[in-house]
């Protein structure tokens, strides 16, 4: 057995082997991907239908010269085997140095850290410019193709559109690899899609051509997974002198073995590969996301069937927040993946709602971020009663493109929207069934707890059952008080949502006051008052970024009332974070137990 | 002569007309919006050119019962006039009671508040949504058919195509009117917009079609302008069981007449007509947003020869912001028009800027919004040294769908990002240049000066002139370090931007010390330590939305070091405000000269 992937350090490398050879190479690759995304997880579905593309791209191309930017760049595993990377790949104790996205800090061969989806187009038309700018004042530019990849899940993205429309426009050098899979996350959702399956059953000659009504040239390859034929394909357009758009079909999760298919994960299939959670994963409970989410589902899925405008609607992420492949089945209708959309989601939502519906928009905090105009504009300014349920709010581990820290400061300061942050298991259900039911008629942003209180609930820290009703809190007003915990002195610790556990801890050392503000739009001015006469410090804890955060109006709040109170917040720093440890975020943001008491009991002796 | 217009208070009033009657109803209404537009403003172009669709689609459709959903609805008049509203644009008294977008508060036959782009075809499938799920159980809606209404130019928004994606997903009744004008604010840019002139050119009937590539029926009526040939097209439709776009051929500005003329204001031109000032409001001084933007563009046009990655970006609005025509054309490929696709442009930006070049990308804060995750994203989380030139910011009389008000508090919580907020006319054209020069090498978000800072200049109270040197203020972080504008006492007034005038002001009667921030992504908090000995009172004021905003972060700077320091924070309350006059929002924000004397003499006395 031969080892060609061990040997490759750079991209020259790759080119230096003999033609016979890159099938070799191919089937060491997928090797490695299906033996990686078992023992340590990944997006190994695309990368695994990529192979063959990725090879060929860097036979043919010369990176990083030639510029090769990945959508999303969650399928950019081959690239970074074939560019330097590949023990991060191959070698377990290595498994995780290489990022799951490109990341310039990384390689002179990413030129890009991204996550989010339908962004690849645009950020390459802007490198053909400069080249092309550089190039008319008789310079040297340090691009020469360039070559945007993009999948037709991803493509459902608006804004790839606006990139496709755009690069016509533009003109010059630039190919667009549309890797069709024939799936997104999960299936895929739109009217395009057959236009795609006309253009795959034809060979690329079916009328209504999407890319050529864009103004773009357009090739089709049915055997994207054909080494050889990717070489040819990619070696007839190397330095085109115009856009053109080559349109590969590739199979999602090519080369998963009976191992994998014994636990259900197949080649072709969506969803059970797009992501490969370990093996060894199986059996474990739920995360949060998909614990709570599940518990939503079900609780929504149980008033189906007596109210027509209750609908969930998923921009294409059901199955990491707890949408399972049996309640879609079971909701029909009252289901809607919008694929990668959350802008058209958001609105679309809004019309439901105007007209007397009442949806429920449900993705990840990071993904919610690209609706704040649509939040604002189309939901807060027209009071309509759509949820959004944002999973994965919060700080965490997650890498920097798909962090939860910044929903709170993003979404609470928008006119209009309740933000509701539920400490338990009951409350959450009591929130979202108020949200959707009669009694509430403006939009809500409902953040799904988080890992702290689901481990509460398990350990028996936390009453999974602890709950108030909206009315209890103010009757004008629903959940805009706060609730009171524990009664204590001296000290009052508000612990808003995911940061309660924390907080509860904190208030039981100090015998403090514990309070638990249920929202963060808008203060319990009341309750901030009472406080007054009888404690000294108020500490307000937050799950989420300081800055434009939840704390700072708690502080503003006693200095513009002339308040004699002292307040210390606890929140993140107004940074990206890639992947650290939670407990190191704890360390760094002063939210250690330890570090926490000796800044109260500080504040407290002065 | 007749008048049919003001005879018209109900939809079906116009349907009472005979046929013969509708060239009529089509030509006083022309007239009157050709008058309106002279006397009064608005969005007189787009208007003029649907004036026969809107008639035929209320002799077609029974509004509310079918539901018009007009993208913008900035081309809303004629539906407004022939929905009862007809004396706000044909009675002087009256223009303005009418607000120039559809509104819910105003009219049953309004479905949602909307001024920003894309979003039509999106609330529109919501709306059919719920009146498919509703009959699916056997119910009644209350809604029938349901009709979308977009411009060409507004098609370029990726949110559009991500409406039109899921739409033929949907199915059922929902007709797009595509209001195909061969114009966007200015001209069209993009690669679709060759296709739409080869179907207008063969009638429909050309390869590749747009919509059907998204699986969208079709049909054509070349002459949109032909009140009959609309009525037919729509009755065609009339009840369609599947979504289905009717392009139409019409003509921005159809109808302007001589006077209009002499003042360069034509049919089938782009930008003059798009939206008519007053013809009155020739001659005067410019306003803020032309007046600093050309200065702006005047200062980056210098540069052009020798920096040819220096590249003004306009997501389709460069008229309002002193990107003329004459700029425009002599800038060359160093302007790029992407269409209305904020987005894209901010992406685009982030990649010209990563391969070398120095992108600017200008347009209105309230558009701005939608690129929070592109910036966040694609640019900061990248290090792009992207410069976002923000107009319009701030708290002003603007229509509740178009503030400014928001911007500060959006962006400069995002990490990574330099928002600066210059206080000059001289200092914002140093922080132009030092954005997009050599020395910077980081994002930055640059509000441009607004009326209040442009008014000082013009009258004297404010040096034009007055600047600092970005080095000078921190060496190693230009820019952060506050500007001691004034050393005086017991009080300190830390007006920031916009609010500096407004700073200076208060502390002249106060003799309080005064300090220009310079910007408000970070605290210089040397400075505000320093303020600590000899100062009682610190006051922030912004020009903007309080919460999330920076005078919050003062006070909680204050709080967290444990500073005896009693701050006040003068803003905008957290709501949406529909042309309120400015000098009322002051006085409900507690910012008119005499309330903060009033608020700041009671902290000192305490």
């Amino acid at each position: 057995m031969t080892d060609l992937l061990s040997n490759l350090l750079t991209p020259d490398d790759v080119k230096a082997l003999d033609t016979g050879q890159l099938e070799e190479l191919c089937g060491e690759i997928r090797t490695a991907l299906v033996r990686y995304g078992k023992e340590y997880g990944g997006h190994v579905g695309s990368n695994l239908g990529l192979v063959e593309a990725c090879v060929a791209l860097h036979v043919v191309f010369s990176s990083p010269l030639d510029k090769i930017v990945f959508d999303v760049s969650h399928q950019s595993y081959v690239h970074k085997m074939l560019t330097g990377r590949a023990r991060a790949f191959t070698q377990a104790e290595l498994f995780g140095t290489a990022t799951g996205f490109t990341n310039p800090a990384e390689s002179e061969h990413d030129h890009f850290v991204l996550g989010h989806t339908g962004t690849a187009i645009s950020l390459a038309c802007g490198l053909a410019k400069m080249r092309d700018m550089v190039r008319a004042t008789g310079g040297e530019p340090t691009t020469d193709n360039v070559i945007a990849v993009i999948g037709d899940g991803a493509l459902s993205s608006g804004e790839a559109f606006e990139g496709l429309n755009n690069l016509a426009e533009q003109g010059g050098n630039l190919i667009v690899i549309l890797n069709d899979n024939e799936m997104s996350i999960t299936g895929n959702h739109g009217g395009m899609y057959g236009t795609l399956a006309r253009m795959r059953a034809s060979g690329g000659d079916c009328p209504d051509n999407l890319f050529r009504a864009f103004g773009l040239d357009y090739r089709y390859v049915e055997d994207g997974n054909d080494v050889h034929a990717m070489v040819r394909a990619l070696a007839a357009l190397k330095g085109t002198d115009r856009p053109v758009v080559l349109h590969i079909h590739t199979t999602k999760g090519l080369g998963l073995d009976d191992e994998d298919a014994a636990h259900g994960i197949r080649a072709g299939h969506c969803e059970a590969n797009h992501w490969q959670d370990p093996l060894s994963e199986e059996g474990r409970p739920l995360g949060a996301r998909k614990h709570y989410g599940r518990l939503a589902m079900d609780s929504l899925a149980a008033r189906f069937a007596q109210e027509p405008g209750l609908v969930v609607i998923s921009p294409a992420t059901p199955g990491s927040n707890g949408i399972t492949p049996e309640f879609r089945a079971a909701a029909g209708a009252h289901y809607v993946d919008t694929g990668i959309t959350e802008e058209h989601a958001v609105a679309f939502a809004s019309g439901l709602a105007r007209a007397g519906g009442r949806p429920v928009v449900a993705t990840s905090a990071t993904f919610f971020q690209r609706t704040i105009d649509q939040v604002q504009q189309e939901v807060c300014l027209n009071d309509t009663p759509v949820t959004l349920l944002s999973f994965g709010g919060g700080m965490s581990d997650a890498d920097n493109t798909h962090s939860g820290v910044f929903d709170l400061a993003l979404f609470s300061n928008i006119p209009g929207l309740l933000c509701l942050a539920p400490t338990s298991r009951r409350m959450f259900l009591d929130m979202l069934a108020w949200a959707t039911g009669p009694d509430n008629t403006h939009p809500v942003f409902l953040r799904v707890p988080g890992a702290a209180i689901l481990a509460g609930e398990r350990d028996g820290s936390l009453d999974p059952d602890v709950t108030v009703s909206p009315q209890a809190t103010d009757a004008d007003a629903p959940w805009l008080g706060y609730r009171m915990a524990h009664e204590g002195k001296d000290v009052a610790v508000l612990g808003l949502g995911d940061a309660f556990p924390m907080a509860l801890g904190l208030a039981r050392e100090l015998d403090a006051t514990l309070l638990d503000p249920l929202q963060c739009s808008a203060l319990d001015e009341a309750t901030l008052r009472a406080l007054a006469g009888r404690h000294h410090v108020v500490v307000t804890l937050e799950d989420g970024q300081l800055e434009g955060g939840w704390g700072e109006k708690v502080t503003a709040f006693y200095a513009n009332a002339g308040l004699n109170m002292r307040v210390l917040n606890f929140g993140a720093a107004k940074e990206f974070t890639d992947r650290v440890p939670l407990a190191e975020l704890h360390e760094r943001y002063g939210m250690t137990r330890g570090l926490m008491l000796a800044r109260v009991r500080g504040a407290l002796a002065r």
